[in-house]
């Protein structure tokens, strides 16, 4: 049976030495994100993941949610370690102290969602669901609103949801069919069918606040039609007791792939009773407020489920004893070497740590820049952390995830046949993986954001809050020639090209649209490779000042500069492969008709 | 629920206008290879595998194989399904005539193999492995044994296995502990346990031999003392009739990942009669005839699930309409625009056309040099295409299981969330399509075999067995300046990069063998890219020829241009960036200590 051991050394390494959250206590908000306080939210969040949350990732795969006559039944001990969740106060942990949150940065949020993540993807999902339509309410709804659900969705004892895909949309919303008939005394009555709504109904909390898109008739076509309504499971009276039942009713939960234990339902409503949150016809705004932090959420996934397969495909290939290394014998008093002695499995390996804390790296930087924009007394700064995030969005959901699926799948591989095997638990970690790739927006819709949406915006202004910075760091990073050799200039040369491609995509998409599509998920890999280029290039260079000083824990430094010189001799390399085919142009990708597939 | 259509178009064009099978009926077993034995094969297999085995494939999946007091049942409709395919005599269709057999060319083998994997890959490896048996027994067995057994494998009322794994060996064979006790009487008793044996138990067939490995004691220590046996789950008589029930029995079947209609047994051995095939402690000879046979079928497999799950994404492409494409309304009379349209649906989709069809060349190239192997009169032919062979054969096992699961992931993907769901069928494909990339030897473990055994063999033999032939192609198509910039220059490119890629493991890997296995994975990967460049550019030249002639179907051999030019653009450019994480070296990999990871 897998096991799970929070990364917390990796942890304190990005907060601490990377990004140096203690140097931030000044800022609104940080004041407790001190580093005694976050060492005991580690040390308490690997406890309780560890303890409480793993333990039931395999049962929740076997037994899976199972529905009857309109209710779910989510898998043994799910419904206990939630209540666990919300007695810890886990909940509320980057909430709004005046709804009941402990009001910390999202930052710390980031690492709480890889730790629940890779100890149970499926269980995590409850609450991060519940985020989600925390701060679409925050964001958009009346004083009232906030009033009637937040203080119990910060509490965990209700749980939320997003309400968008129908059977025949999910990317494009504006043929949505689902109506919102005012009812004139606030209210609406909202009616259709939503499809695959995760947490959509489940046995864990009180109530369910569904956040639902629906058009109200008379209102203009397509997607500027949409509109956001909060729909209560159950009516919330004017004392904030619950209600009678609103007749919002699961018609049944899809059988899937993966994350079994998280119920998938088909919501039927039918005249449930609704209010609207945001404006008329503004829905997507609202929406987006979710979706933007849902995706980031959905990298963290690719993130989590990488790291827990990685750590039990390294326990497998320490342990199992097959053939002799090819370079000599390495235990002569075993009857074979451990795998991890051949190069094809190590570097698999070397592969899954350079990218888990590379990705682990780029996250948290994107969570504190996130943290920035919000609460940064600086306009400046808080405009340019926003570009950051608006722009890294995209690299995050499509990269993590689709790494997160190829790391698990290499970890599953070190197993052998063993790996193919259900009790191993190794392709679960897959088959988990696979969803993170597809919900959300698609990884192919988060390439067309970034060229179509990301790259042009402001004359391309969001690009500048990542190209300067990078630009300074490899002008002052020349000097010393090993560490301008090691890692500057593999950096530089990915600089580089990822330059010409942008030019490339900004020259040949103006005369054919078609063509910044065709470059759109290569050029996504290829930026998001030069963003953990950088992080790499930094933590590198960290790790170097640390040993200078005679860091404590030498081994852990070293480790740190072999992996990012990895990283930049075999993986950033995939760059030029990139560029090529980016400057291929499209016309070989578009040129058949339909009929020809 | 998914479809599958052959692709006899293509397999026409490989056998008809690129190989011209036709010019080789005069070799000796290609009798009857003409183009309307062919043209009848194709027709009537495409009818069986469509009409029997494709529509109990996904019952199969959510059925599997269910295990009672060592008895297996296998899904619905499989054993009449089996029965069908034995009374139309497929099981034959490459045998030897003097066992029964059809004794057609392992070619037309390689056609039925690709049908009938992406028909119903689970279903497949039940006559795949009965093959794999007879290849050995008759190759290696007695007139007695071959007569004893071939002719009920021929036929298809027996089936085969393999035995080689156990609990704590898989790559490394020289660690099994099964024993074979010799009896005095000819025969040995057989005692141990075998894990992972596909088809090792079922209710389709009358008798199942099992080709078991054993160590005789007193024997040589290692691989060395490794043997091999026929031990038949029912004593065969002398008159031919079954005698008593020998005791090997399954134990348990495995819970896996995919392919749940093939049964994954646990097979004790409990003193089981069995007799030597081959000679004692040259196991691993014999053994290799049947792993070099299965590992060009699980190539086929990777193959097979890739173009039936390309076909039904492509057909949910053409069909699904969301979003408008972003050149302009391509279908203003629907709400939104088949997904088609979109550029990076199209790149999965080319991606996928590319890869099967060159896979499917490159593959029946291999198949006609295999039986060139076997058959060609002129011995140095006969050696130079099993050199041939014996260099490809770790490429279409690994690269074709690797690009066929991740053609099986894109395809999913075109679905988006209907992709992950069970009912839609399309999680299934990359469910089985996963454990290709494993058994046989795990990819890994061909990249090795690559570098390891088949680059250094003679001296480089091997090597120019391919590098020759493409050096001439080359050469001899310059001249066209049209054709030379499509998709000779590309190749030559790509070529070029193999080669120094080649000299750099030489060089590299004589210092170091850790080195040669740094590389392995990544070499294998960028050889077999050219090795499929290779294919297009005839392909193409084909197509080219074709259309000068003023062939009918013009539409098709247009597009084989068109996919062959994406393949150069958008596919083999891949090898720039391998040859560079090539060159990098294996240090940064193989530095740290087991410890750190």
């Amino acid at each position: 049976m897998p096991t799970y051991q929070a990364p917390l050394k990796d942890f304190r390494f990005v907060l601490n030495d990377l990004i140096q959250l203690d140097n931030y206590t000044n800022l609104p908000g940080f004041q407790d994100a001190t580093r005694d306080t976050l060492d005991a939210i580690l040390e308490e969040g690997a406890k309780f993941v560890q303890e409480v949350v793993q333990p039931i990732n395999q049962v929740g795969d076997h037994e899976g949610c199972s529905w009857k006559n309109g209710e779910v039944t989510t898998p043994k001990g799910f419904k206990e370690a939630y209540a666990k969740y919300v007695e810890g106060g886990w909940s509320g942990l980057t909430a709004e102290p005046d709804f009941g949150g402990q009001g910390l940065p999202h930052i710390v949020g980031f690492v709480m969602s890889e730790m629940m993540t890779a100890a149970n993807m499926a269980f995590a999902m409850y609450p991060g669901l519940s985020h989600g339509a925390y701060e679409a309410i925050l964001k958009h709804g009346t004083d009232e609103q906030k009033k009637t659900y937040l203080p119990k969705l910060v509490e965990g004892t209700w749980t939320g949801t997003m309400n968008l895909t129908e059977p025949h949309c999910g990317t494009d919303l504006g043929l949505m069919r689902t109506k919102a008939e005012p009812q004139g005394d606030g209210s609406y009555s909202i009616s259709g069918t939503k499809i695959f709504i995760s947490a959509g109904e489940h046995d864990m909390a009180e109530n369910i606040i569904h956040l639902v898109l629906a058009k109200i008739p008379g209102g203009p076509s397509g997607i500027k039609g949409v509109s956001l309504f909060i729909v209560p499971k159950f009516l919330v009276n004017a004392d904030g007791s619950l209600g009678e039942r609103n007749p919002v009713t699961c018609g049944s939960i899809e059988h899937k792939m993966g994350i079994h234990g998280n119920s998938t339902c088909v919501l039927n409503y039918d005249g449930a009773k609704g209010w609207l949150i945001g404006e008329e016809h503004k829905g997507m705004r609202a929406m987006f407020t979710m979706m933007n932090a849902a995706r980031l959420g959905v990298g963290i996934q690719g993130l989590g489920v990488a790291d827990v397969a990685f750590q039990n495909g390294a326990a497998y290939a320490k342990e199992r004893l097959q053939m002799r290394s090819i370079s000599g014998v390495k235990a002569p008093d075993k009857p074979a070497d451990p795998i991890i002695v051949h190069p094809d499995v190590r570097r698999m390996l070397m592969q899954a740590k350079a990218f888990t804390e590379g990705a682990r790296a780029l996250a948290l930087e994107t969570g504190l820049k996130l943290d920035f924009a919000h609460r940064h007394p600086d306009p400046a700064t808080r405009r340019e952390c926003e570009d950051f995030v608006a722009l890294i969005t995209p690299m995050l959901k499509a990269y993590l995830t689709d790494m997160g699926y190829e790391t698990a799948t290499n970890a599953q591989q070190m197993l052998g046949g063993h790996g193919y095997i259900r009790e191993w638990g190794m392709e679960q970690f897959v088959r988990d993986a696979r969803i993170a790739m597809i919900y959300e927006g698609a990884n192919g819709v988060q390439a067309l954001d970034l060229v179509g949406r990301k790259l042009p915006e402001g004359m391309g202004r969001l690009l500048r809050s990542f190209f300067h910075p990078l630009d300074r760091f490899i002008q002052e990073n020349m000097a010393d020639p090993k560490f301008a050799k090691d890692y500057v200039m593999p950096l530089a040369k990915a600089f580089a090209r990822l330059q010409q491609a942008t030019a490339f995509i900004g020259e040949a998409g103006l005369k054919n649209a078609d063509e910044a599509g065709a470059a759109s998920s290569d050029y996504l890999k290829m930026f998001a490779l030069v963003a953990m280029g950088q992080v790499w290039a930094r933590s590198a260079k960290v790790a170097q000042e640390k040993l200078a000083q005679g860091a404590e824990d030498k081994a852990f430094y070293e480790a740190k500069l072999v992996t990012g010189r990895f990283f930049m001799e075999r993986m950033l390399p995939e760059t030029s492969g990139l560029l090529s085919k980016i400057q291929a142009g499209g016309e070989s990708m578009m040129a058949l008709p339909a009929e020809a597939f």
